[in-house]
């Protein structure tokens, strides 16, 4: 019955990206099937999904909402599994195709580098375990030989800009940012801007932390790291602009001068609905994007003296080791406390730089090292808290 | 001392795309020699070119500039050619590589036949033999397994969207217009236009030809049919709409709502090269698009009951047989007129409809079936001057 259904573990299916990976799945049934379903704290949710897709396998790493979801599917005859562990026991699996990675943070460097490590497929929207061990990934792969399809919009685009052509080809890429809520601001303005405003994006509806990492440009500055190691470019080769309108979802510019470009609506769903049926593009049911009704476009520089989380970025790719590890796993910690209003906006950057000023360099960092910068990093801002 | 360096017949080298051709291959002499070289009336600017690239062969079609071209040539070891039937020699010679097709006009159609039965690579710049002759070039193409690489800027930019993507994927094509000098014009506004006003293009460097087409839309429209035939495409897969900066030079949609555009500074010399190297992507020395420098870029749809060519163009497909022949044919006869100041600027539209009321319609026509109707369009219209 399931046979030739591709079995999909949602890894992180409560957040943005996991809900809509499942409305794409629920689309196309006869494609699909939810072999595990994962959360950290989103039981409710999580219990919600699996009596809708009846999984074989659920994980849930936060141990309170483990014991509700044991408690709420007690019923059905899902395997509940718990923590870290169980996520990496998951994507290992032998029946799974294809690992959708929507966890946020640095908690999806070790179920990834599992999955990669039993050669999945993985369509991956953790950004963070390309920025902060894009080395160990990337080294996986060349020995294991697992695939790794880019979810985030701009790496999507470029991924599909690059269809048919060689590396050797690109002259540089061209990441679009829409510049966030506070674009065009001075760093006058950026003192005073309240969480509130931060958490309202123009374009893409998406969760609180990438939402406030598009506020600060941190996002950005995080999808360049990523972009180096999916693409396997030099920092030089990597370039960005301010697209307000999210039409086009980055460029990449050929040796001859040639750019071509991926645009569409701005939604999730069209990346995502582009890594699960890679390397085929099946009939969609979202709307084509209407040049006539959307006539204008405009890009603008952005700038880095005020936005410096792009100057940094590059010091941070050229000192490398753990440098990456430091720069995300200090703006994870900045920005919960902004969201818990602990600090302020600008604050986000004072504490990525006071860490870079303050974490003890790792030259070759082991996924061991890594783990132990974050805590480190985690443990020298406890004092803000 | 040439083994391994590509031979490029120019055939119509004296033109805007020749020259520009010309230029390409100067700064790659090293990857490409030029074997032949071809022009009809300009014979200054093809003895100096000539002299300069020493071809094996030369070719003119104009009688009286033959005999300048013999006579200025008659120090030089270079074989010149005379008529059609030289340029259908020259194009089936063994040692040609690429057949860099740039003549204007009807004209283009036997060369490029001849060209493609002895499967040559063709860059093609002539639109016009797919326009007219389309299902005899993709038969030819078929039996006889010659190449077609576009070099028109839209369909060189379609061909470069679909690098890696499947037929079968496209939901449909955007051709971009610049939308020429009369953009948003009136009918009222276009009955008093000028010839001068006509040829001043607001984005492009081009021939008179091409530059009226640009003005009336009839090149939109003839391009249309061009891609059809390119990408075996239904006319409802093919769309357009107005871009006034000519930076995006066209868009495919996929199925997945998913667009790929191809975009960069608006010259002739991107196509060329493009074209010249395919398959690989070789280093120009064009300058870069900057988009913070050209930070606008819009989109308009366009009122096809005043450029009526982009009306027309569709009724001409669902018809078929001789029809596109018809329409190109009163077109370049019209624009002719008009260019001589014989007739008006809206005369033209009023010419080819004529046209396609009066001629007589062959459902399946041979190449001989086209040359009777293009010759019987022409006749048709000698009252007219």
């Amino acid at each position: 019955m399931m046979k030739n259904k591709k079995n999909i573990a949602v890894i992180g299916s409560t957040g943005s990206i996991g809900t809509q990976t499942l409305e794409i799945i629920k689309e196309n049934k006869d494609v699909f099937n939810v072999l595990v379903l994962s959360a950290n704290k989103n039981s409710d949710l999580l219990i919600k999904q699996s009596i809708m897709f009846l999984p074989k396998y659920v994980v849930v790493t936060d141990e309170e909402s483990y014991k509700k979801v044991v408690f709420g599917l007690k019923k059905h005859e899902i395997k509940v599994l718990f923590g870290e562990s169980g996520l990496c026991e998951v994507v290992s699996l032998k029946e799974v195709d294809v690992v959708l990675m929507a966890i946020v943070g640095f908690a999806g460097l070790l179920p990834t580098v599992f999955a990669l490590k039993n050669k999945k497929k993985v369509a991956l929207a953790n950004k963070e375990c390309l920025v902060v061990g894009g080395h160990i990934i990337k080294k996986i792969q060349k020995d294991f030989g697992g695939e790794i399809i880019p979810v985030d919009s701009e790496h999507s685009a470029i991924f599909q800009c690059l269809r048919g052509e060689k590396k050797s080809s690109i002259k540089k890429i061209i990441l679009t940012a829409s510049g966030g809520p506070f674009r065009g601001f001075e760093l006058k303005d950026l003192q005073k801007v309240s969480l509130e405003k931060a958490l309202k994006h123009p374009n893409w509806s998406m969760g609180k932390k990438i939402t406030i990492d598009s506020a600060t440009l941190m996002n950005k500055a995080l999808e360049i790291i990523e972009a180096k190691w999916l693409f396997g470019l030099n920092a030089n080769e990597i370039d960005f602009i301010v697209h307000p309108q999210s039409i086009v979802h980055s460029f990449v510019e050929f040796k001859d001068s040639s750019i071509i470009a991926q645009m569409g609506v701005p939604s999730m769903k069209l990346p995502i609905h582009y890594a699960l049926f890679f390397p085929e593009r099946k009939l969609s049911s979202f709307v084509s994007f209407d040049f006539a009704k959307n006539p204008f476009m405009s890009f603008e520089k952005i700038n880095t003296d005020v936005f410096v989380s792009l100057k940094r970025v590059y010091e941070v790719m050229e000192k490398g080791g753990n440098f990456p590890c430091v720069f995300n796993s200090a703006n994870e910690s900045a920005v919960d406390l902004f969201l818990n209003k602990k600090i302020k906006f600008l604050d986000i950057y004072k504490i990525i730089d006071l860490c870079l000023e303050n974490i003890n360099f790792v030259a070759n960092p082991s996924i061991e090292d890594l783990i132990k910068t974050d805590f480190e990093v985690k443990n020298f801002l406890k004092n803000f808290k």
